[in-house]
């Protein structure tokens, strides 16, 4: 059967002050009313039913996950701690492959914003086919819509099995003239999206994966805690699918968005003549290209241009706005009693 | 004896959203830990004695500056309405008058940046005596220390009793070119800082001002409602000093500030050394040549240069530096549930 894991990580720091530990992002309706974790049960309709939808997170996020997410508490796999996207999935895997042997899985992530789900699920349901018919980790690989410079990219090599193809080579958020360049010859970007069956996930880990393989036992065994004292933290791109032969591509033609930060808003939100988004109580008066939130203190935003400006959680941030993908540097430098958010 | 008039109007709109109408600017510690205000009457210790100082101010500041300012309470003259300085200073002089028929009258305002007052009090008694010896309207010109588009200048004429001069032109806020060339011919910043015998003032104000003249006998009745009712706004400088032959000037050489908008927070107040005035819970991390000021919540300002950013009385504000001198035009667009702040 098809189960989905949807990895709900994250310290909460790309939307500070909005978001936190115990508030990330994919919490937050940061590009509409749903928050992007709720949306992602729901884009999944149809295709996976919710008890067949595991969520890897974090003790921190356990609790408002629970709450917030219609799911068997039983679904929710609480890590002990943070060990990147290999062990996540590992577990992940070996649970859906615990409750159901011949399991086929979806991986994703909780905070993705796809604005139409239509042509997200008929991707998800290419990439779970071409994951039954054969020992394939399938990536997904979304067809680009700008140079973006803070994600992944994979190069398409030769076909494979009709619909797929060999991974030529994987590149890790490149420079800005690099990713023009990967645009140019055809790349697309390497979206999380994965799709594989449980027993080809963990034989493949087991041939490539030294820092997780040997403590799979330990899962086998149904003890994450032992498992995860023990792993070597390592992505699963880094970890598996950069090293695995049976790693096959196909092509995602949907709109996808990871939110990475404030900026992305410009993206995910309509915006007024001007280029300003705003949320809340917002005056933005001669402004230009601002993306400007608030929780509930107005704000007055006059003469000013390509800033963020947030008022949230009884915090004020006035941001550069070509520094939002940077502003866990900004955070590094504040004091303790300005950086963290009051409970 | 010499009497001191102290305006402190104001409609509270320059340092939004710190300001207010009860709480203007000159109620305020901008420059310091103590208000204008107080520092205003402090300023005078030595020149003028508390009984002799008299405010002229509107209804919505009377109860706050008793209760901030140790002066009698029959020394606070509540205008009925914003007149402009022409009535209000008539009210004062007359006021003065009466309870002193040979009072000479030192006049200023309660919103005043002075950070030496030797100074300063060299140049009033200067003034007093001046006003003490002729039938003088004498009006301190302070020697320029920057090119300043928003004060008003005075190009000084031909010697008056030694000290004094005729005041060859008056020349109101000029654009900066303006302003340069007046530098180069040696003009004064017309301070409001004035003296003069009250029994001439008003006697020149009934030869040369017509819009409040014809009332004046209200005042001497001691009936301030009905000037008020029936007078015309007129500045002093208008309705007054820019027709009577008997303005005198003289030289006041003292560092001398009406801390106009949030901009000149960046002279009375101490900076970084990137340039950042900041007054409460702030971080400026990457910034540069910014105000920055809170009440209370903590702001995070990062990779941005010359802007204003002000939290509260529950409001917050990001301003571009250069339209500080235009808040105004910026509250005026502001919808009523932002602009007006709690009470």
């Amino acid at each position: 059967m098809h189960w989905a894991i949807i990895l709900a990580g994250g310290a909460g720091t790309r939307f500070w002050p909005l978001s936190s530990p115990t508030r990330p992002k994919q919490l937050l309706p940061l590009a509409g009313t749903s928050s992007s974790a709720e949306a992602t049960v729901a884009r999944l309709e149809g295709l996976i039913p919710r008890e067949r939808i595991l969520v890897v997170t974090g003790p921190a996020l356990a609790e408002p996950l629970r709450a917030h997410l219609e799911l068997p508490p039983a679904n929710l796999l609480v890590e002990p701690r943070a060990a990147s996207t290999g062990p996540a999935l590992a577990w992940g895997t070996q649970e859906a492959h615990r409750r159901d042997p011949d399991a086929t899985v979806l991986a994703l992530h909780a905070d993705w914003h796809i604005p139409d789900p239509a042509p997200f699920r008929a991707a998800a349901a290419a990439a779970l086919a071409l994951a039954d018919a054969g020992e394939f980790l399938v990536t997904v690989g979304v067809t680009p819509s700008r140079v973006e410079t803070g994600y992944g990219y994979l190069i398409p090599g030769e076909p494979v099995a009709d619909t797929g193809f060999r991974v030529h080579r994987f590149v890790e958020k490149p420079d800005a003239e690099t990713a023009a360049s990967l645009l140019a010859e055809g790349a697309l970007w390497n979206s999380g999206l994965f799709a594989w069956r449980a027993r080809t996930l963990l034989a493949e880990i087991d041939r490539h994966t030294p820092e997780v393989a040997p403590w799979l036992p330990r899962l086998a065994a149904n003890d994450p805690e032992g498992f995860f004292r023990q792993v070597t933290p390592v992505s699963i791109d880094v970890g598996l699918l950069e090293r695995s032969p049976a790693v096959v591509g196909i092509r995602g033609h949907f709109a996808w968005d990871d939110i990475g930060n404030w900026e992305a808003l410009s993206r995910v939100r309509p915006h007024d003549p001007a280029g300003n988004v705003t949320v809340g109580p917002v005056a933005a008066i001669d402004a230009g290209d601002c993306i400007i939130w608030s929780d509930g203190i107005p704000i007055v935003a006059s003469g000013v241009r390509d800033l963020v400006i947030v008022a949230a959680n009884g915090r004020l941030l006035v941001l550069a706005r070509e520094r939002a993908a940077d502003l866990k540097q900004t955070l590094d430098q504040l004091p303790p009693a300005i950086r963290n958010l009051p409970a």
